[in-house]
């Protein structure tokens, strides 16, 4: 594993994804990770500083990872499948960038957002560049399907976190309308990956059914990450506990809770954010109702519901191996 | 010409231009103009009422013009040409709702902006919709070249919009700094026009050449703008005299005043926005300097050149002809 590649390293749930899918996914990320920096310090010394830096940033790549593992790693197509695995992660990180300019927010993975070191001009327009660059990269397959694909997604996110936005401190939020957001925000992003990895296939299996496998692994991936945030501790998660609940963002544990502590219901959120204690006592209160198991059984399902709807490719097992543990990798993090 | 293009209907130069151009002309505009209707209209009832008050909101279609002119209008290419047309169009509404976002901009256009009616969240999430949908559009094409040339303009005009800001209030920014930025925010997007027009026309004209042309082009055009922006008055610009200066921006009317005018180079412009008579009094010393006169005539060179470099093409007389209209156009607009 390369210097370049700390955190898709970092986390033995993913390290048993390499393990498993051979030496060649882990080259594939090198090369990944390698066109990342070149497109970050390729447009002025300001945006290089800021892209570089919130690429450097890490995360644990799991969108480049789906696209290799349904692109089957090994493929004549590398070339391809490495421009849509650069590609899913400036679109990734452009979004991320942006949302850390609206939310103000001062740490990203223990660093310093863009916004927080920049300031608003300068993260727009590293959001802007990486936008623009994610798109330049896929083009480069010269597969206008696949700029589809990415665009359809992009179209999602952006949907999606309008969303958030507008439901941002509501009673009202359903279950239903909360699958509805995770849906545009995270799945259809991970979906995505894994039809892009399809397109770009040597050895071809449905976009479709590789499409809809993504999208549940992440749905449960969005839904574990909202657990996490009420469950804490900060040591697992590198942030206060409760911490996008308390900007405001409704999520199932809350949902879920809410109609089972009544008192809960009332429970004015606005605020609360500035008062640790205050916030902690809320999280223990959701916990208490029994939420957060039922949440992150729901996300099991989706998981289960990922891994069963493989079964139609009749994958080989060297292939279909990977995408499981990839699968459980988003639950074994919370286990 | 159709209710639904009232922007590039409006100005006799514009006019000149297209009774020179054909009937053509005018069909692609519209069919323009419906695509973009249809791209603002598709992604929730959010985007659509931001995307498309921002899109009728209108504007000369300038760009648009400049694809279809070095297209050769009524080649046989044209759907690919609408929807170079439709991107570069998205590209330039995207950057401007974002501008309008880190300006805190009330108005463009005699319209509430997308940040003064919907709020930061939205109007950074409709840029980033026109954004993806502008890649969208360019990648129906099936060109990969195209998508890069529009991929390079838009880093450009990421990076102009950075310098401006970094420069903003400066008393040490040099003419050649000023073009420089220029080159970056305006006439980068003007020369991928041409060039796309050029990759999609059925009568190739070399496109580094009709690049070249638009790159003049779009610089004298951010030159008399900012010319336009000291001489006022509001009537004629729609916004108060000196707003861009004021607003930090260093243009070349006042660099070339400043040295002129010891004392201007003193002047401290903080605050200035805030009191109308200062503000004015201000722009009427850089006139005093007859700092508009010459850079007004650095632009109407840019646009001589612009149209001499044409002659290497031999073009016919009839598409020449709209081609010399419309940078003379650029020009008109401030006679």
């Amino acid at each position: 594993m390369s210097a370049s590649r700390p955190a898709a390293a970092a986390g033995s749930e993913i390290a048993a994804v390499l393990a498993a899918a051979g030496p060649e996914l882990g080259h594939q990320l090198d090369r990944t990770e390698e066109r990342l920096s070149q497109v970050a310090g390729s447009h002025g010394a300001t945006l290089a500083r800021h892209a570089s830096g919130t690429l450097a940033a890490g995360g644990k790549r799991l969108r480049p990872i789906l696209v290799f593992l349904c692109g089957h790693v090994g493929s004549r197509d590398g070339e391809r499948l490495v421009a849509a695995a650069a590609a899913v992660e400036l679109l990734h990180m452009a979004t991320l960038v942006h949302d850390d300019v609206l939310d103000r927010a001062a740490l990203r993975r223990g660093r310093p957002t863009v916004v927080a070191a920049g300031g608003r001009a300068a993260a727009t327009a590293t959001g802007d560049l990486l936008f623009s660059r994610a798109f330049a990269e896929l083009s480069s397959t010269g597969s206008g399907e696949a700029v589809q694909a990415l665009s359809s997604a992009s179209s999602a996110l952006v949907r999606g976190e309008l969303m958030q936005r507008a439901d941002a401190w509501s009673p009202e939020v359903t279950p239903e309308r909360y699958l509805e957001r995770c849906e545009l925000k995270t799945a259809s992003l991970f979906e995505a990956a894994c039809r892009l990895g399809a397109l770009f296939s040597s050895d071809p299996a449905p976009a479709d059914v590789l499409g809809r496998f993504g999208a549940r692994v992440g749905l449960a991936f969005q839904i574990l990450d909202d657990v996490l945030d009420v469950e804490g501790p900060t040591a697992r998660t590198g942030k206060p506990r409760g911490a996008d609940l308390l900007d405001g963002t409704v999520t199932l544990p809350l949902i879920l809770a809410r109609g089972r502590d009544p008192d809960l219901g009332a429970v004015e959120l606005r605020g609360t954010a500035t008062d640790p204690g205050r916030s902690e006592s809320l999280c223990e209160r959701i916990a208490a109702t029994g939420a957060l198991e039922d949440a992150r059984e729901q996300a099991l399902a989706y998981v289960s519901e990922a891994k069963s709807s493989l079964d139609a490719l009749g994958l080989p097992e060297a292939r279909r191996r990977p995408l499981d543990l990839v699968a459980d990798a988003v639950v074994e993090r919370y286990a």
